[in-house]
């Protein structure tokens, strides 16, 4: 099966996994609730258990208007190997894959399985031609608002060729995303002088310097993240998933730090009262559900991964990020730069 | 010159470089000030510009009475490159360094040029002969108290052998300087699963399981290093480097974002001074300075890494650190894992 340009047969804005995640299929339901609202225009194929979906849909009658369900008997279970996952041909997951694939849906959005996701979408979805392999990106806050970074883990090991290619979706996908004009780039390493890292970063940074239309600022350090001192961080996926897990760790330590502050006595807690307002907006800014959706990029269409655990209001995020996608016409972005790419001299090793 | 055994010869606990880092040298003597008050038995061998030095010391009474001055004519500036730095041999980094190699101080203790610091350390010193590479550690806080990471960025490049050897270095470094009698180690991977990340992780995991006296937890990921699921917290230089400066920086990002809320508003002003105890705790328990201090492992002899920028309260804690180690005799501790482990099967690639 080859998927259609942009545009053809397409029914539906989204198709949706809804049997992935620990609390499928209602969180999923709850979120397209939610969506909704935020996309009255848009359409959902929502793959899986026809008869509880559609009892579930009887009580979401704002996500009722904009889904067309289709059943699938199988569910592809959290801890099942990629491998195994392949196999089952009738799981929602998949089902909801081959209607991208097939072009009745620009996009897929899954909280299942994220190796069973990303290896099926790889084999029925495929990786685009100009792209060696697909990569794993996510949005994190930093100072300066969100930032883009990838790989965060779909390739442990990569070379220089796969930076630039990281680069490249990078920068398409914060155009789409981000809505950012000209999104700066920058490639993570552990100094930011010309002369630091191994022969792969100092490659990557070679091409990307002199790649026209992007905006590349150079090396950036792992501090230079949550500083945002570029809108795009780009990395291989060891060290990308290491960072982006260990800036969420930090993160959530100062939460929990602060919670027990605030229950440490009387005062404390009569001061958290008092500065409840601006704290609430810290909360809500550094909420782990907004920055929910993990994109896989470089295939023929988009596909996007919610955090197994998260919510109602996480799964609308993540469908926003895959709406925002479709809506700028994100995979064709990304076959512009690389015809650009194409066509100047690329550092291969 | 080759480095005498443990406890020849030697006059001083430690050399210092009383000229590196942007505040020397007043903020070394005054960090020598503050460390002569914990630290009433020690011995300072302090290299620098004698008349300054000597003058600074007659307002420093308790530091004067340890500290023993020697001229150097040089210092070794921020912005050198190492291999520049390893021509003088009359710079106060090298004096000091050089006192270690020649047995009369155990430990040195630098805030100036890191790179210049591994460098001349290496040269000067010499690596451990049981080791192939040595590595660059810090303590960094968690939610279960202090985590050693290594590497930190000595080696981008590291194999099986290099991370095996870090995880022995990381264990003798945490007995002496965070006083555990059975370090639990973790190895920074993209996932806990044995099969996750490349061949290098899976090796050295593979080694460091079957090692007799490590606590080997297995793999850990980004949000165990603020977790605090290991004692200590064992990668390569590249990703070691990215993920302490992430997690750095997340840190600092919550800490900005803090005085933002409660500078907010008067309300919020006011809340801040009702929970300012419990909030003070928590900001000397996250104090940089506390962390202050890398250590460069592996030597035939200490050497400790004081940040540039820090002030006496964080070059005091340098020189904790380096006691700590001096004090527990941290060469020998790790002379005895390595030839523990030479007894047993190495894997190497």
């Amino acid at each position: 099966m080859t998927a259609p340009a942009d545009g053809n047969l397409r029914r539906f804005s989204l198709a949706v996994d809804a049997m992935g995640g620990d609390n499928a299929p209602e969180a999923v339901l709850d979120g397209l609730e939610l969506a909704a609202e935020r996309h009255p225009g848009a359409s959902f194929l929502v793959v899986g258990d026809e008869a509880r979906l559609s009892a579930l849909l009887a009580t979401r009658p704002r996500a009722a208007r904009l889904c067309v369900l289709r059943h699938a008997p199988q569910a592809v279970p959290g801890d099942m190997k990629p491998t195994q996952a392949l196999r089952i041909r009738d799981s929602s997951m998949r089902i909801a894959i081959d209607a991208v694939a097939q072009g009745e849906a620009a996009a897929v959005v899954s909280s299942g399985n994220t190796g069973a996701l990303m290896a099926l979408a790889k084999i029925v979805i495929k990786t685009m031609p100009e792209i060696s392999r697909p990569a794993l990106a996510a949005i994190t806050p930093s100072a300066r608002g969100d930032v883009v970074m990838l790989d965060l883990g779909a390739n442990v090991q990569c070379d220089a060729r796969n930076l630039i290619e990281f680069a490249i979706m990078g920068d398409a996908f914060a155009r789409a995303v981000l809505g950012l004009p000209a999104p700066t780039l920058g490639l993570l390493n552990v100094g930011s002088e010309e002369l630091k890292g191994d022969d792969r970063v100092r490659e990557a940074a070679e091409t990307l310097r002199a790649q026209p239309g992007l905006a590349f600022h150079g090396f950036v350090e792992g501090h230079d993240i949550a500083a945002g001192t570029v809108d795009v961080v780009v990395t291989d996926g060891f060290t990308g998933n290491v960072a982006l897990k260990t800036g969420e760790g930090a993160l959530k330590l100062m939460r929990d730090l602060l919670r027990q502050v605030f229950t440490s006595s009387i005062p404390a807690r009569a001061g958290y009262l008092l500065a409840r307002p601006a704290l609430e907006r810290l909360r809500e800014w550094m909420d782990p559900r907004r920055y929910n959706g993990a994109i896989l990029l470089g295939l023929n269409g988009v596909v996007v991964k919610s955090h197994g655990g998260t919510d109602a209001t996480g799964f609308a995020h993540a469908v926003d990020v895959a709406m925002d996608m479709v809506t700028h016409g994100f995979t064709q972005t990304i076959r512009d730069s690389l015809s650009r790419l194409a066509a100047s001299p690329v550092t291969q090793d």
